[in-house]
């Protein structure tokens, strides 16, 4: 990096997210409507998205499974693109994100989804895009131009996105929770604690794993790939259940691991499980989130959202998004422009 | 490991692939017509498992997706045995896989989707196990006991179960190249390539990544698995598109990727473009199928199955399984027991 750039466009955009997040909750929240009557007559949810929209959709298909009562799953592009298959997909709801709108397989799996019977949604940061033209009813986000190449606000910007799309689902949660998010995310930014001792900390690692359960999973999975993208590090999302399943083996002294949780609701207590197991391992474990109960088994905390468990997951990306920008510039890493990375991802 | 066991329980199980192949096969393919008559009435798979059997169940999903014209997805377990969610899942085939048919949120959730109103198939390797008794359809691999830790021919078991499953479910591939599969891999068994070579390519990586596109990209996630559990190296297995959204960033000089692909089909110039993105960014290329134009782009290879794409996963698994066995026996560890691994994983 240059000396001239003192702060990364990176910690910029991270800083501007209650103001995109306000903007976005004024342009979705009244359109609760149209999506309850696009998603007439349709019982389940596919997701279609890659990378860091990916994530967002982890997000939206906890969402819709845990609190609106519908199936809600992700898509493979390549049964689209690369297979080009047909498949009966009358009573789907096909929900497809990207920041551009303009990444060509995900524009094309969502035509093929209407062409095989499916209602669709696009989210998108772009109203003039290819993928909000495709779509049935375009989810336009506000997050402005995001010129970092590692996503931040698009990404909390479509977790809203999707929490409008749950609110018009008919998803049993308060919809006016969803107007603290700004706030507590400002709060948060002028207090996010130790977040430099934390880089530190994560600094000497080569690997390490990132792991949540449930709703928090999402945001998990995305720090894993801001520290892939930003650091270069062999950073594996993983769930709770799946680390267990084999991966927990690669814990040991040098493969620190960072647990994200809410500070409530039923996903705590294996986050807590976790901790130990870690730790156990001699392995050093950072909490985000999880409150003081995950704090205390954890090496290392940064404060997560006082937010419900549903909305959680937008404030948790914070603490995440601030320690990659700091440990990327600890390692003398330029997070704003990753080596073999590009800001509109193609893929054929 | 001690000296007295110079070929690990590891080496032999995968040896047994071909046995339990044939015997799966017998017990399954006269049973199409119970797959078809419990199918009935639903239009959508929804697979339910962890660890190994996820990454079975993500061939089953491409294989009914590509050949059967059925969508077809993998469920959240988390959402019925963490938030204990109701939804509505009539139409929809549940089928859970699980090797001993005991690991317990697998049992929980396929009981949920019965609940819920879903049909259920259940896949292991054990007749008497909860699964079994708890699906309306039982298909019961024969792959015998299996004690080393990292899953080999139950793997192998239930992909050829799958792919039953889709020829129940009528797709459009012709059933009796099912057949050859337990001849192929004991011809790949008898005449492997340079194991030794590749492993002691890969032995002083700390990362790597493993990728596939498509059917494949099942066999290269449950590589990345074996590499985690028995060689505790920070595999990452990635579809080809994911990995160019983002995680590319971490290959370089000292990161290697293991690309799979089948010899022929669809998903193969994929496999070759991202062979030559990798050793442009300075990193080996090691290929595992992809027959000669793969072969070519990479610095090594080993040879895959002789067998057509929707197959091809079942044999594109035995190199994946023999460099994990000799990668481990190279780093001195005992690849039967990985250490924080049991057998039956139970998740809570």
């Amino acid at each position: 990096m240059s000396g001239a750039s003192l702060v990364t466009q990176m910690r910029t955009e991270i800083g501007e997210q209650p103001a995109a997040l306000r903007t976005t909750l004024d342009a979705l929240l009244p359109r609760t409507g149209e999506i309850a009557a696009v998603a007439a007559g349709t019982r389940q949810v596919l997701f279609i998205a890659r990378g860091t929209s990916d994530n967002a959709a982890v997000y939206g298909s906890y969402l819709l499974q845990v609190y609106a009562g519908r199936l809600a799953t992700l898509a493979s592009p390549s049964v689209a693109t690369t297979y080009h298959s047909q498949a009966d997909l009358s009573g789907i709801l096909a929900v497809a994100l990207s920041q551009s709108g303009r990444t060509e397989e995900i524009v094309e799996t969502l035509a093929w989804a209407s062409r095989c019977g499916a209602k669709t949604v696009a989210v998108t940061n772009s109203a003039g895009s290819p993928l909000a033209s495709t779509a049935d009813l375009a989810l336009v986000t506000a997050a402005g131009a995001e010129r970092a190449v590692p996503a931040t606000k698009t990404f909390s910007s479509q977790l809203a996105a999707l929490a409008v799309l749950g609110i018009g689902l008919g998803a049993n949660v308060d919809a006016a929770e969803l107007r603290q998010v700004p706030d507590e995310i400002e709060r948060m930014l002028a207090d996010p604690g130790d977040i430099e001792g934390a880089a530190a900390a994560l600094a000497g690692a080569v690997g390490m794993v990132v792991s949540g359960r449930g709703l928090a999973y999402a945001t998990a999975l995305e720090i894993a790939l801001k520290l892939k993208e930003a650091c270069y590090l062999h950073a594996m999302g993983l769930s709770y259940a799946d680390l267990l399943h084999g991966p927990i083996a690669v814990v040991d002294a040098r493969t620190p691991a960072i647990i994200v949780a809410a500070d409530s609701g039923p996903a705590l207590d294996g986050a807590i499980q976790l901790a130990r197991r870690v730790t156990g391992a001699n392995a050093m474990a950072l909490a985000i989130g999880g409150g003081p109960g995950l704090a205390r088994e954890c090496d290392r905390s940064l404060p997560g959202p006082r937010l419900p468990e549903w909305l959680a997951p937008i404030g948790l990306i914070v603490p995440g998004q601030l320690l990659t920008e700091s440990l990327a510039r600890r390692l003398n890493l330029n997070p704003d422009t990753p080596r073999g990375l590009t800001k509109v991802t193609q893929t054929g």
